[in-house]
């Protein structure tokens, strides 16, 4: 991690304690907002239509995620994404398993013309919102490495004009220009659920802390592969790992993460 | 556990890494979703009426449970279970808290209807599916003993054609035929919620992973008991408890279920 | 805590093992259990319009949480909390985020209008249940320190006939005519998310046990804060601090409560 920007990541998240405004699923609500918590940032969980355009505003930064969809929720995240691209709050969007139905993929594509700073999905669902009608998820989880996506989330990132983070056992992020790969992480991630959330509201916790789109999204993904390689190193198994989790992200700061980010 | 089939449960449930659906309450998620994961199982909660029906058939099990019942929620657990028997999938019925209300029980009744492999549920639950009208429970906890719902346990998977399993201190699987009793657990799986929404989602995995339905259910039990007897032993109350019960179910394997299972 | 009705109010929670029933938001729902279970209550999330009003009778107290507020559950809580009064059982009110969106004060002050026995809140909450329509919060954050609500909180309890519960870093419980001061609890609770919806469902438990409401908030806020002084001492960070907050709830007992309690 060279860049200038990322060396005091955790610095600036911290002094900022952003306010992050989050429209997620109901599996990882929970654990979203005690990771937020755990690096800094304020969390709140707002999402009645009645309310998300007056709420926005407030926040530094929107984190949007179609995991358990509804109608009622999709129109709530198309209003606060909307909101938040008219009036310059920068937003996050997590396609979780599009591609598995017409319905969430269509959701996808629609919230992905909203103008959000970021995009972080797994293989299938990025290739999915790049047009590869083939890329069926199994469920939330990809069937293709990140590296299958990689070309498709170049071409993404310019026909949206956004960062795209393509998440796996190497992450990779791109604005169609530059390209960042992450290895940081640890297997046991995947056996416990809404991580891939976590990450996503991570990068919207350092969006929100003023970071750029392509910054964010490297922190984020290094802050969480770095606190998962600490937390996986005492655990013995998903449960001890995810409480780990949280105390490592708590106890993070730019000594450790300079450290031991490994970003190519 | 003499039962061929049982003998390999978990090594069958690991190598199929069932893709197992599951629309329940908004208590388990989480948990259910993590007890999953940790088994071996790849849960998906995904519950809008607009694309139940499309998700259903890729999964290799479906799970509905009650729990946090509304008016959408019963639509799309309706249709699921409808396309889920029309097409083969084999699914599993947790009623809670049926009895306590009206609305509850004739939602029950009707899903009950509806062709599960399963239906898993307390001793007070399963009196009011057998139409036993004074069975009202204490909220979602049961006010009789398993016991006192092992005869009409019995009638009712004759009635509908499907395995019933009683749980509580003791539990009892039954097909109307056979009857097996599994003496696993621990009491502190009353002090932490959502655990017999658990037993049904590891049940529901045992059923994705292709056993017949008497004997998912006799292993997915088994699992849960085991787990518990481990976790309790280092356990300092419930919170260490739950942590340790993930990490349990991960480190579990059939050698320690034959060693460990006591069933009759 | 030399009232007599607080010495044994641990005893008395859990020897009535009280069914309490919870319309709570999406992010606290299975903390808010948890935290129950441990302390001893029976807890239930029911929340559909079509079976409140049926359930609320069975239950010995009633907890109404707005977080993640919508049409449908605002009507669900309206139609449980009405019932409840009319009918004699306690309930509580926590107004999450009343201030930050028009629509979130409406809801909370109308529900405030259905006489609760306890109001828990954060400064700012208090303060614009209380009318004042500058204390808009962080988020889900007071930004007014709990002092700065305490004359507000007098005359609110008065108007609506009600206690009011507000909580800081010292929480103030009044009826208007008397003033608790309780100097229990831990910066930690601020790093982990639904520590104020914890308290407010442990509050509810005593409401539940038949305290008054004046000494069921007490209570309540002490049994939390001692909790987390305990959980505290041996945690690394927020994730290994709610595991033993729960193990904390589950072990503590009348004479842990009377030595540690520090309310004036």
């Amino acid at each position: 991690m060279d860049r200038p920007e990322l060396k005091d990541a955790i610095a600036r998240l911290r002094a900022a304690a952003p306010l992050v405004h989050n429209i997620t699923n109901f599996v990882a609500m929970n654990a979203t907002a005690n990771a937020l918590l755990a690096i800094g940032a304020s969390p709140a969980m707002i999402d009645a239509i009645e309310e998300v355009a007056d709420f926005t505003p407030q926040a530094a930064a929107l984190v949007v995620n179609i995991g358990t969809l509804s109608r009622d929720r999709l129109a709530s995240m198309e209003c606060a994404a909307a909101k938040a691209s008219e009036i310059g709050v920068p937003w996050i969007l997590d396609p979780v398993a599009a591609g598995s139905t017409p319905y969430r993929t269509a959701a996808a594509m629609t919230l992905a013309q909203l103008r959000p700073a970021v995009i972080r999905g797994n293989a299938s669902e990025i290739l999915t919102l790049g047009g590869d009608a083939r890329a069926v998820p199994k469920g939330v989880e990809s069937v293709h490495r990140p590296e299958a996506a990689r070309a498709a989330a170049g071409r993404l990132a310019v026909a949206l004009g956004t960062v795209i983070a393509v998440t796996g056992a190497t992450d990779y992020v791109t604005d169609g220009r530059r390209l960042a790969a992450v290895a940081n992480g640890h297997p046991l991630l995947t056996r416990v659920t809404a991580t891939g959330c976590m990450a996503t509201a991570l990068i919207g916790a350092f969006l929100g802390a003023g970071l750029a789109p392509f910054d964010a999204a490297v922190a984020g993904l290094v802050t969480l592969g770095v606190a998962a390689e600490i937390a996986a190193a005492g655990a013995a198994g998903p449960g001890s790992f995810q409480v780990a989790l949280m105390d490592a992200l708590y106890r993070l700061d730019d000594a450790i993460m300079t450290a031991r980010a490994r970003v190519q």
